[in-house]
């Protein structure tokens, strides 16, 4: 049995990775395909349990940043040994909404950790399960900021009250992500996130029948 | 204010880590010094809940050897932010029953993850919370042992059980402790573990007293 797949999606806020990784997986499906969903953190009762403690519930007090990053490392190495891992190796393809590279984008391009210590947390946490296919849904960071508010609330009022200082951050996340796609030519695949749903549905598929599919 | 000073107690087990660094700790407040005790994984509520994880009682499932590291690292980050630094800072002396080097000896050299990643881990997680001084309590694994079944038990019988394998890891352990100690002489003093308790305090306090008060 030839091992899995493992496709990340990943991009700033509102570029659409959680619709776009659904309707990846129903067209993979259609082939016949078993594939397994992943979303950090969580995803398994350790990770949970993380994720918890990360949300204040189980500790009450706020984690720092350093612990912040090292929790969702742990929550992502149990993530890959208990789920990802045997899932590829069964032969099931593995769809993540968000993996690593979030943590460098966010905690090290926007939040200002070295990106390669970001870089070396991230190798200890996942080994060898490095994405075959990364799918950078690129938006610009007002147009993501709008979508998210308009998800979370239906009203422009949230957006309005979104800090410059919350954009300058996103904006550093985003460009964070085009640096990465850039670095890792090999995996990473740009996709515009800024049309509607079944444009970017189009070129994602797009992407991953040139990737996977080519010579079938 | 003068910033506090770091003294950190490492060593296999049955060393009389516990049992010196109360002593120490007594000594020190004779002085007149403020004295700050600190116990590895915990120390904070974050710590506390992330030690429930570690002993499966919160998530139910054992965490694997790389998330174990990780949430090792995250306690430590937060007992360092919350708890020494601060300490440090208002010119309190800091004594801990193991810090990093612990990671470095069981989970680098004994456990057999690489010793750099491990260094690495514990740079990110202490940032500049480099101990003044480390107290290599050092035994042997036969003994060590011995005195642990005792105190757990107080039956020479646990030891019997004990197999020769956790005999193995803990003499990797020792070894590695006393690299450590070899690679960094600056802070390290060895201190042998092996005799009475009056015997090794008079150590402890005859090296505490060369590193730190030898002018005064």
């Amino acid at each position: 049995m030839a091992r899995g797949r493992l496709i990340t999606f990943e991009g700033p806020e509102g570029g659409g990775k959680s619709t776009q990784a659904g309707m990846l997986i129903g067209r993979l499906e259609e082939r016949g395909l078993e594939v397994v969903y992943t979303r950090e953190p969580g995803g398994t009762k350790l990770g949970e349990a993380i994720r918890g403690i990360l949300q204040y519930n189980t500790a009450g007090e706020a984690p720092c940043a350093e612990s912040e990053v090292l929790l969702f490392e742990a929550s992502r190495a149990q993530l890959v040994r208990q789920v990802m891992l045997p899932a590829l190796e069964r032969g099931a393809w593995v769809v993540c909404d968000r993996f690593f590279d979030s943590t460098t984008a966010y905690q090290g391009f926007g939040r200002g950790f070295p990106v390669e210590m970001m870089e070396t947390l991230n190798q200890f946490a996942v080994g060898d399960a490095v994405p075959d296919l990364t799918i950078l849904l690129d938006i610009n960071v007002s147009l993501g900021m709008q979508r998210c508010a308009k998800r979370q609330a239906g009203h422009k009022q949230q957006y309005d009250r979104i800090e410059s200082e919350a954009l300058e951050f996103h904006e550093k996340v985003r460009q964070g992500y085009l640096e990465l796609a850039r670095r890792h030519p090999q995996r990473f695949r740009k996709v515009d996130g800024m049309r509607d749903v079944e444009a970017i549905a189009a070129d994602v598929w797009k992407v991953v029948s040139d990737v996977f599919f080519a010579e079938g």
